[in-house]
């Protein structure tokens, strides 16, 4: 097919960095935005255009405006360019796609974005490696189905089909949640006197990190999409009611912690719940002075997650091998690293 | 004073560091751990020693070891050094306090880990600039807390006293508390299908990331402090409760998100709840093809958080000036770094 002529409305983050995505792609962008200062510095960064447009001068609509905006501009950009495909990246589907219930409407949600907001912080490579869903109502064209897979396929997001009901519930449980449970970490601060706070470090710090995003997007999301939330909420609560039963209990305790530990750890990879297997590194320690710092150091250097390590003997002087344990996929560059170094160095296969 | 004499006991990550901050400010160190192996890598990287003590070989023993092993690892020090100070440094301090109370233990707890274990990931600036709490118990010789208090400011740590109950309602504020939401949130994970997982952002990871620390060191912490934590826990859930009621709310729930919000600006800055103010920078635009992204890009080389700006004018061809608003601090080195690319730039004072 011939490029499509896309018209973003909303020149913030998520429709500045489709415009340059687009036209990078070679994609014909314009844009609209209610402060047109966004509109001229969007079309400014991604090579698009502003200004007037006629009914037959636009195949596909995007709108990229705040989520309670959605439903009225998706409805008059219907009105407006009566042939083209309209769709929105909004974060919640059901509600929009059953307000609408067009069949040149599709929703769609691109997982990218970031804390901060506006054109300013755009970039042509918001899209790549992240999925894109797209999520048809039952009257959807397939024709036009097809043409924004193309779509997003070209700004390097990998396209995935949800239901839109399956989606909104998929996000109440991997966004949105996460997102309160932020949020109800950060605003009991408010019960903390000033010199406890003081105390806090990294961990309280990324927990509450995502409670710093903008409220009013916020409270628009989880008004809409508030029963999906609700029923993760609920769940949230009976958990939370068994752990301060076991909190005494030590057994039943750690087998919570491990539950979540794996629940953490099934987010590391790409593969699901595997956590990575462990490779051991064994170096040959010369006999001389200071040799044990010195492998350190050059250990530290690498930034590597050193796991566990066993040493042959108990004295320095004696010291024959020492084993390091690593991650399996770090085990090489370990071994290179301090074969670089001038250590003597290899990898025990299958020990653990 | 002449340099104290310490006996580090457990070769841990704080240990070892310990060991490694306090020889390289002239103390000599000793080591003991339970493994071997860990005991002589810790003195090679801290140029400390190993071997057998005499009764008055000793002026400070630091107990270093795991949360549960503490009490009897103090008590038995106290026994083979009569005439030594003993602390540690574990995370809760009012049981432990109670349950030796002997005038010759201080407890303490300094604010530095991470998620790494094992001497490996030692270093020698782990407590630089963190504070450390001293809690002495009712008892405490006054000569000893001076000597701890002296030994703690040579690692370059903040010496803080507090009474060992207000600490342990401190840590189970600032770091028990968001350590079990960070469990929560990651244990309701198991409830989620894999094709959900695949949509996981950097937001869940954050929240998240704690939950994998180790759950046989945690589910000591969390049972010595149960009373406390179990106080704040429930004030999450009357929160959460609340927050379930409010969800169809939306006035309602967007001051329970920015509550939330403060929460997590409190912790920005070192000076309590103050969010940061803005301040513009202004820039001239040349009219020439490409100025605005090429201006763009330069702003964005700097990788500051841009919370808003406006153009003088609605076209590209027509710009004049274009204000940035950045935080208060980044102001300065925003101004500069346009004026080191060729910008004609200035800092627009008292506009917020």
């Amino acid at each position: 097919m011939t490029q499509p002529r896309v018209l973003i409305i909303g020149a913030g983050l998520v429709g500045t960095s489709l415009g340059m995505a687009l036209t990078r792609a070679g994609a014909s962008v314009h844009f609209e935005d209610a402060n047109p200062s966004h509109a001229t510095v969007a079309a400014g960064l991604s090579n698009g255009r502003i200004g007037p447009l006629g009914p037959d001068d636009v195949d596909v609509v995007v709108v990229a405006t705040p989520p309670a905006s959605i439903v009225a501009v998706v409805r008059e950009a219907l009105q407006r360019f009566p042939a083209a495909l309209v769709t929105d990246v909004g974060s919640i589907k059901a509600p929009i796609t059953a307000a609408i219930a067009h069949p040149h409407y599709i929703g769609s949600h691109p997982m990218a974005g970031s804390q901060h907001t506006g054109p300013l912080t755009a970039t042509a490579s918001l899209f790549e490696g992240r999925a894109w869903i797209v999520s048809p109502g039952p009257d959807a064209l397939p024709a036009h189905v097809e043409l924004l897979h193309q779509l997003i396929s070209s700004t390097g997001a990998v396209s995935v089909t949800m239901e839109p009901h399956r989606h909104d519930e998929a996000v109440a449980q991997v966004s949105h949640l996460p997102h309160l449970m932020s949020i109800l970490t950060a605003s009991h601060l408010r019960e903390v006197p000033p010199a406890h706070l003081e105390l806090a470090g990294q961990g309280l710090r990324d927990v509450t990190r995502i409670a710093r995003s903008d409220t009013a997007m916020w409270r628009q999301i989880i008004t809409t999409n508030s029963a999906a939330i609700r029923h993760e909420l609920g769940e949230v609560a009976a958990d939370l009611a068994h752990l301060i039963g076991i909190l005494d209990d030590p057994d039943a305790l750690e087998q919570f912690l491990a539950v979540g530990r794996r629940g953490a750890l099934s987010l590391r990879g790409k593969h699901g719940n595997e956590p990575l297997a462990l490779r051991f590194v064994t170096v040959r320690i010369p006999d001389e002075p200071r040799a044990l710092a010195r492998l350190f150091g050059d250990v530290g250097e690498l930034g590597l997650n050193v796991e566990d390590f066993t040493l042959a003997h108990d004295t320095v002087a004696e010291v024959g091998y020492l084993s390091i344990a690593v991650e399996h996929d770090s085990a090489e560059q370990l071994r290179d690293a301090l074969l670089e170094h001038g250590w003597d160095a290899w990898i025990k296969e299958d020990q653990v």
